[in-house]
């Protein structure tokens, strides 16, 4: 059995696994990763956590195949490069150099997302697809997709921004700066935004009870509601489902994958909400029943599809 | 130097060249698509208009490395069939199979714009590159994309149809029954029908007597007017360019390719056309100055992507 190691660098925490070939995680540690620090500090802190994860699996560096590390922001990783990271405060810096500096082996970067569409196709619920797409829906929408069983990354590692694609020309400001993006719509900021404006229009909703009794509107509130019955919450869920499987429609007319998985919290509402979405996209796909619409399934990993991904670089 | 030929069936006419290895056209011949006949009779004809190209090139069957054809409709490459095409009647038809039992020869066949943006990328204005867009607009948007060198064609065929992403969630009715898609508003129906609208709206216009003078609008109207300085024109102009560079805005996006190249009646308006879409692009791509934008160029082969396409698959 060969062994990997995954890192998975986070904006508060940077996570690292032992990991094998068949994308199990043998030991698992987590350090802070005070983003305000010099990449050569946090390197270096990288370079500690992946001694300290061996030691807990009680295996050696001359054990390990590969190291494979996951960074938000725009990587590429073919020159080893971070091109910039909002939450890492990184700008071209080569992390794959400075990383060899500490352990001259096979080591490898990419993007966050990215990873975890990887991980997710050769590990998780699209293990035996070459061609995926993951979405992950939470603050903001992440995509990663997988063609020919390679990472699809754009010039520089610029592209795979699939929660930037229209689907409102003129429509809600995104966090981009554009307007109309899917992400405005369909990531939890965008359901959140439904879901208040929904309970200004109904006060006398359920929806209104539940979110006074929860302090806060989240991204779970509306679904609280529409599973009890309410009919403010049904129609904030329906027109919901509407913006997901939209964005997803421009996936899957442009890509036509073999499977599309669903991840972040929104996807925890659990299988009957994916369901819905999969259900609209296949009655509004190009070509209707003439063409193969792609099952739309909950990604499998969850919180470990950073490491996991991260390391199926070095596995690939 | 090696040979190969390249057909294109339309359904009008089909057409078949004799093209280099460096994608040049020695010969060219033409023959009726007659498509209400068999697909086999039709396979008979392109074999036939075969052996005509070869006469005219003054080339013997031995002298040629491969066949490639192109379609319109959906094909799965990988197993030599057109699922479907709504102008030629066919449904599930393997062609290659029946052409190669009039000649036992290296043959493929593709998407005619699949084809289309493979021979652009090899040997047209995308020559060197190896990820790549090619769109089409005509009636419809056609699209095809070029990743690492190869086409992204989808499960069975079916993917690539960019012409049905949704830029407006509900908005204009498109052909293929969805509302919304980028064809709907980008293609030359689109800008007519916006043009009839700009007409009807400004009945003094210079651009309602230009309408009046050609006796219809076509694609070419508005810009016709907005090249005398039309106040009216500009307006449709101005918006038609977003419509445009909104679609190429996702694409850009989520493939960040090394170049765009438009392609189909509308991008012969001009040089000046594809630099107000680029620049469109450019303003608002994801990730503005700190990332890189493709240039957007018109195709250069013209007529003839349809035969060097389709060659490209056998050359390839």
């Amino acid at each position: 059995m060969k062994y990997y190691i995954g890192v998975d660098i986070g904006g508060m925490s940077i996570k690292a696994g032992v990991v094998d070939e068949c994308g199990n995680i043998i030991a698992k540690e987590t350090c802070h990763t005070e983003p305000d620090r010099s990449y050569q500090e946090i390197v270096k802190s990288i370079y500690e956590l992946c001694l300290k994860v061996l030691d807990k699996a009680g295996l050696a560096k001359d054990d390990i195949s590969g190291v494979g590390i996951g960074s938000p922001g725009t990587v590429n990783s073919e020159k080893g490069v971070i091109n910039y990271s909002g939450n890492l405060h990184f700008k071209k810096v080569n992390i794959i150099k400075e990383f060899k500096k500490h352990w001259a082996i096979r080591a490898f970067i990419g993007n966050d997302a990215n990873c975890a569409a990887l991980g997710e196709t050769l590990f998780g619920s699209g293990k035996g697809k070459n061609n995926t797409i993951l979405i992950t829906l939470g603050t903001g929408i992440g995509t990663g997709f997988i063609i020919d069983g390679k990472i699809l990354q754009g010039k520089n590692g610029e592209g795979a921004e699939g929660g930037h694609i229209c689907i409102k020309i003129g429509g809600e400001k995104c966090t981009c700066g554009e307007k109309g993006c899917w992400e405005a719509y369909a990531s939890a900021t965008g359901l959140i935004r439904q879901t208040k404006l929904a309970i200004e229009k109904h006060p006398d909703s359920l929806l209104k009870q539940i979110a006074d009794s929860q302090g806060r509107v989240s991204g779970r509130t509306v679904f609280l509601a529409y599973n009890e019955g309410d009919k403010a919450a049904a129609a904030v869920v329906k027109n919901y489902v509407k913006y997901v499987a939209t964005g997803l429609l421009t996936l899957v007319n442009i890509f036509r994958p073999e499977i599309i998985m669903m991840g972040g919290g929104i996807s925890n509402e659990g299988d009957y909400f994916v369901a819905m979405v999969e259900k609209y996209v296949k009655k509004h796909a190009f070509g209707g029943k003439l063409n193969t619409v792609p099952p739309i399934v909950r990604a499998s990993l969850g919180n470990d599809a950073g490491i996991v991904g991260a390391a199926a670089l070095a596995i690939c």
